[in-house]
């Protein structure tokens, strides 16, 4: 491998190509499950030189077809389903974007702001909001996340409900191909049907089929008022009855709904005795969000209005909307805990599952009532993102037992009793986080045949190489063909 | 071929497979542009016979290889590119959806509504209406398309700024794909990272990929108010102002932006005597929408700031809002009467781009010029969605000028100057209409050829026969190896 880090080092200077020290920034993966040994990290400096280092790879694919050289587009690193990161083999190279952090621009009048791939996400809200805009993505890791990333993965987080995925908030996109062609596709349209969407095919592809270099991302006017409540609710179903009335009274302007059940929120009040939690006692409790173009008076009648309405139907028992800033960071807070507060009590089975918004009851109480009738004690944290269908229905060791014994004894147990639930309810093994490495093997075992085949078919067409984050999100043979 | 039809017709019934009588419905385009013959028109029943039709054709291809026999989905037949009829060969069989049009189910809790691809638009809109909710896809041929050709097409029309294209409303997909194996993607999740979104690549694929069998598409609950204004402004840059101040103060209530230049109103006076048009003196007028969940009070209200706001800044110069559903209705059919004016008015050449918002007023200002300068007395009807960035700039013979002759000795010349200068401003030669025959030469040669190749390669992985609508989209030579 010797000359082609030499051919790198030449394409993007020596201090680029990183071979030596501590590499476990890039090696290891955020949750800290694995620890990759990478042949070498490079940092472009440019889509001019990811292209370059792209086709030097394939070209060295070419002349050393039985060569298990292969690339690992990096962003920030914060990925929680193993997808940045390299192999244990030594023979993966990590490909890091971070250099590439430009704000390239923002276009008032189109209500676009385009980036560099390796840009912060919070960097991207800051820019956004200096000049008068919201960039609608928040996630928890957004402080360090780039916003490359979080277009290949396709991130979630607090605000889909109104503004959809990492998807719904990109108009166009720079991508690095497997062969190292750059396809010039930095739309700033909102219409464009001039053949098949490759912006859609790149975002959520996890880095298998491209390196997203840039984008183009959709901005919105910043709201007048944001304002923040929280309702105690007797049940799930009641939760899901209040976020249709949410949707009726705010519409549009309903951008939060948190779901998060009284055992989540106690181990909250257990490991973070200083936060107030407002009516622990309830079975689930919400957190809305209501953004207004209009005024902090205006937010604060229609919020209100709703949770009259809410309480008079009887889905909500009891509610306070906060009175300032502070107080709604604080509600916000609560929230963001509770996988702090997990983490505090233990190692815990994590699931990142969807199911339609009307099965949420049903999938909830089916699947609660499996599992603590197979594992005696066991321990339901439920939370998440009520508005999308999306749970973090996470499983704790019962009282008293060892987390890690748990896990290492239930783990595929849980997993499977989870994911049959939620196939069984129309749902997804994997809403926001993807797929990575960690769940290849489940989704071989959930996904529809016909859709692996079209995309084993899509991978092969447009890597047949297996250059690109190989084994991520589906494992595909090498097309020797082609070499 | 005969054996193949003896086939088909024991699949789906003798009495839908049809080789006589007038199949013209079936075989000319909806502008009568093109006169096609069809081998057969089949009309399968259920998904079922969809797919055992396609794997029946498939195999006919692979014991045939050198048989030219193609299959062409079609819905409504309402498609402006000539992309859903047969060509001359009379060796492309029909295939269409239309006796597949249930609404299967609605599911309130989840806002969905999943449906037959060959349901009429209307009947989707009007299901959804009668159980209190907004379908939000409105376009001109509502009463005819049906929903799975204006997937295949991703269909834009008039709520796209709030609501997006087709595109955005599908939550999943039904779709029978090459091989005649069906897809079961008809997910009501708002959230699902598990893989390549094969939803959006045959989506705008135009039924070269697969077939669309069914959808889940998403509603919103029904605006308490819908209110319509109609604003004189001084300027195409001030219409943007006006835009950009509208998405301030209305947000995501702001759901109809048109702009309608001088000269098009000046043909609907001309042409429809009897319609009142406000403000015709203007240079262009804007007519606005504002859909409101509160009250039509706070809608009326938020709408009259909006335009106190826009003449203080001096963006529009004068303004109007309908005092009724009938004044709203006959404000919509000003719009709408455009393109029936410009059809009695004679020939024209036909124009469906998009440009940033920002670049619409330079993008006006310089083809205007070009035009003019190149074809003396040549008229230019613009008008369009502003606020998605999509005009039809529509070009129109020279006073006097024989329309049809017009057309045949100027449209090249005219084609090639508006397309060189959409792309000069970033913009696209198709922003809602799709490609189909009509335009695979202009695509060639103005699409990114990184972007030609990755869509020919997907084809060629998904179709290798290349059985579905051949020579829409994309041209390719079929894969003979894999026969």
């Amino acid at each position: 491998m010797k000359p082609l880090l030499d051919e790198l080092a030449k394409l993007i200077g020596p201090a680029h190509v990183l071979t030596e020290g501590d590499l476990s920034a890039y090696e290891n993966d955020w949750r800290k499950r694995t620890q990759g040994r990478a042949l070498a990290v490079l940092r472009p400096g440019s889509t001019e030189e990811v292209s370059q280092v792209v086709a030097a790879c394939a070209r060295w694919r070419v002349l050393h077809p039985d060569s298990p050289l292969s690339l690992v587009p990096q962003g920030g690193n914060t990925g929680l389903v193993v997808g940045s990161t390299p192999d244990t083999s030594g023979r993966q190279i990590v490909l890091s974007l971070q250099r590439m952090n430009r704000v390239r621009h923002i276009d008032s009048a189109n209500l676009t702001i385009t980036v560099d791939a390796g840009c912060i996400l919070q960097t991207v809200q800051e820019h956004a909001r200096a000049a008068g805009y919201l960039f609608a993505l928040s996630l928890a890791a957004e402080g360090s996340c780039t916003i490359g990333g979080n277009l290949a993965a396709n991130a979630g987080g607090t605000q889909v409900l109104r503004f959809g995925n990492a998807r719904e908030l990109c108009l166009g996109l720079e991508v690095v191909n497997a062969q190292g062609d750059i396809w010039p596709g930095l739309s700033g349209l909102r219409k464009d049907n001039t053949g098949y969407d490759l912006r859609h095919l790149y975002i959520g592809s996890e880095g298998t089929l491209g390196i997203i270099t840039a984008a183009t991302l959709k901005l919105y006017p910043l709201p007048a008022a944001q304002l923040t409540a929280w309702a105690a609710v007797p049940s799930m179903a009641a939760a899901v009855e209040l976020l249709g009335l949410g949707q009726r009274y705010l519409g549009a302007n309903l951008t939060g709904f948190e779901v998060m059940g009284q055992f989540a929120l106690g181990l909250v009040g257990q490991h973070f005795g200083q936060l107030r939690l407002p009516f622990a006692e309830s079975p689930y409790c919400v957190l809305l969000e209501n953004s207004d173009q209009e005024s902090e008076a205006h937010a604060r009648h229609q919020l209100e209005s709703l949770l009259e309405a809410a309480m008079e139907n009887g889905c909500v028992s009891d509610a306070v909307v906060a009175e300032s800033l502070t107080q709604a960071a604080a509600l916000w807070q609560i929230r963001e805990s509770i996988p702090l507060a997990q983490a505090e009590e233990g190692l815990n089975i994590k699931h990142d599952i969807s199911v339609p918004i009307s099965a949420i009851p049903a999938f909830v109480a089916a699947t609660d009532a499996l599992l603590t009738q197979t594992i005696a004690g066991v321990r339901l944290v439920t939370f998440g993102h009520l508005g999308d269908g999306n749970l973090h229905y996470n499983v704790q060791a019962p009282l008293g037992v060892d987390a890690a014994e748990f896990l290492r004894a239930q783990e595929p147990l849980v997993n499977r009793l989870v994911f049959d639930s939620v196939v069984q309810f129309g749902g997804s093994i994997s809403a926001e986080h993807g797929i990575g490495s960690l769940k290849v093997d489940h989704l071989v075992h959930y996904k529809s045949p016909v859709a692996l085949q079209a995309m084993r078919a899509i991978k092969q067409a447009l890597d047949p190489h297996n250059l690109l984050n190989p084994g991520r999100v589906l494992r595909v043979d090498v097309d020797h063909a082609g070499t």
